[in-house]
């Protein structure tokens, strides 16, 4: 079975070049990747190992797991050391870029000794950088989760009985979304999130404050997760905010729906409405070359203008952003938040989460996945945006 | 909100006294925590921050994330950096602990700054030698994770329908599962594995070796996380492997059961019973004192007489090692393995997982999780160990 699936052929190729053109842009002659979502990157597949980019274009995949991978440019190793070996024929690389924000601190140094005599530099903020900007096979497989993650929360109505709790409800969507192909995994990089397959949260569990980096928070149903559901039992007049797992193919989009039982109160209303303004606003203004910070701006400017400031993104607790890039992971480039650098790109792919948090109503508001396109946003995730009723 | 439930009040007390004697007979001066298995260990909670924990037995939870927790000794911080300012006023420590095995080498290096002139060391086999015995109260959370487990694996041979695909079976398992309480998250420490709540494999597909650190494989749905239910239908003949999340409070219990449609070849039966007679002969065998690598070998030597060597812990690709430490994670100490060097404590709890992987029927033999007791392994996960007929 050759490394790369054959249908990634020429895109993987591609992407080795994008690789190739930034670390030449940054004065890199190569960079080692090892953490899964780079590797299923770099190769089409997950595998246990390395892969090894240099400024030239060529690929060394370094391969402990699984057996009977093929290729050229496959080498089995059972430790990161014998890499070694293989640079022992190749030109001598005077910079190295690591995956420093990513891996252990243990497994760097073990990996420094592979290198001995070159400078070792950040890789994350390179590799980032170019998985950032998706290629049209990327945006079809985003499309197709899209389509998928619609589909799925179409039959949120159908599949709500009067008396279920939030986790009733949630795991109900869960089935649903597995039975539709989704992967469940929630690929998360770095180590500020953890979440099983998606958030759902219903009435005043919204107001919880959660440990993690995410949107949105909820008590969740233990300590030792405190995120999400709490098994509360959903009411009249409570808000059903639904934020599940977009994953069906190894990319995922991010989506947010939001469900009332019986009227929920008009300020909710306004909230809701007032979100759905903002992605048509920043659907419009978020072309190439505009700054991911002047989407965040405008879209505060709008909540403060309504005066809505103190539910949005949470009420004892914020969140810095509204918005943050998606494609393998849920948080790539480019970050839309009020301190961020980044700017637009063609290709970029991100979710917007405008949001807030009614007291004693629930959360509304909701997000859509979209690519960045020369006249504005491409929306991934199209589907009816007002708040639904569940009978 | 205290940052420890009230329940772990006394736990958490002795847990840190427990790290505080490791860190003394060590010579280390403190170690700072901050993965959120670990901060969940020494609080009763997962937060996202750093805990602090001296050799004297004082603690210190440095909280980034969730707003609201309380506690004499909580302080509120936004970057580690300021971690330093709480360190003027306390004693100069010579040699700090960190989590060099598990955070990132970033992270590392922007904590070392706040330890300038101290020695660092790797904090985290000293943290992963007190998880690797549990006290009572923990061990009574694995308890209830094992009545939750088993009930809800009683209900498979209900559940089951001719007809079905294996990822069609392992849907509704989840959904029992989730149903049972089950919450998820399969929690894995450091970076060789993934999954998603769990491994179901049938027929052939359990001859596919995966790129993760698991004892069995299956080519999985997609090249993005390729392990476990390749959607092939589950026909006569075919054994089916039951190995799924037992996360049901923070803690898990690790249980495998083999299901069957139809008879299943005399070869895969008597694989079977020899994985049950393994864990009959290690149950009594393993008690305080005994080597984790004695397990291994007497193991191999029940599986060598009978013949069977070559469909031991995988075909293609074998696994290295028939049992493991759980708890928080799915792979604590002490590992059963043949190289290992632990010896096993009372109050050590480790999954046992001898399996066989038969060509063209599936995989067959059973995990159980047990405590290490003075008179042997007391079991956490009882329930009938031979194979069920699906129909």
């Amino acid at each position: 079975m050759n490394i790369i699936p054959q249908a990634c052929n020429a895109e993987v190729a591609a992407r080795i070049e994008r690789i190739a053109g930034e670390l030449r842009a940054r004065g890199i002659d190569a960079i080692l990747l090892s953490s899964f979502a780079n590797l299923y990157y770099v190769s089409g597949r997950v595998y246990c190992g390395y892969a090894y980019v240099t400024a030239v274009g060529n690929v060394t995949y370094f391969v402990k797991r699984p057996v009977g991978l093929e290729g050229e440019n496959v080498a089995y190793i059972r430790k990161p050391e014998q890499i070694a070996d293989f640079m022992a024929d190749a030109p001598k690389v005077q910079t190295v870029a690591l995956e420093l924000g990513l891996a252990s601190y243990n497994a760097i140094e073990r990996l420094k000794n592979v290198f001995v005599g070159a400078d070792i530099v950040d890789g994350t903020p390179v590799i980032n950088k170019v998985r950032s900007v998706k290629s049209e096979f990327e945006i079809n497989k985003l499309k197709e989760c899209g389509v998928h993650h619609v589909t799925a929360y179409h039959n949120i109505p159908k599949i709500y009985r009067k008396g279920m709790t939030d986790i009733e409800l949630q795991i109900e969507i869960e089935r649903v979304l597995r039975n539709e192909g989704c992967l469940g995994q929630f690929r998360i990089a770095g180590d500020t999130m953890e979440l099983f397959m998606g958030n759902l949260l219903c009435g005043v569990n919204a107001e919880m404050p959660s440990p993690y980096d995410f949107a949105m928070g909820g008590a969740g149903l233990d300590d030792s997760l405190p995120v999400g559901c709490n098994g509360s039992l959903i009411k009249q007049g409570n808000a059903v905010m639904v934020d599940m797992c977009g994953n069906f193919n190894g990319y995922m989009t991010d989506m947010t729906r939001v469900y009332r039982v019986g009227s929920i109160s008009p300020l909710a209303q306004r909230a809701h409405q007032l979100s759905i303004d903002i992605h048509h606003r920043l659907a419009s203004m978020a072309v190439p070359g505009v700054e991911a910070k002047a989407l965040y701006e405008e879209a505060m400017k709008m909540v403060k203008e309504a005066g809505l400031e103190e539910y949005f993104m949470g009420l004892k607790q914020k969140a810095g952003f509204i918005g943050h890039g998606v494609g393998i992971e849920v948080n790539e480039m480019p970050v839309i938040a009020p301190r961020s650098r980044d700017i637009l790109e063609a290709g970029n792919v991100i979710a917007l989460e405008p949001k807030f948090v009614i007291p004693s109503v629930g959360a509304v508001g909701i997000e859509n996945t979209y690519v960045v396109r020369d006249n504005g946003l491409e929306c991934l995730t199209n589907a009816p945006e007002e708040i639904a009723e569940l009978y």
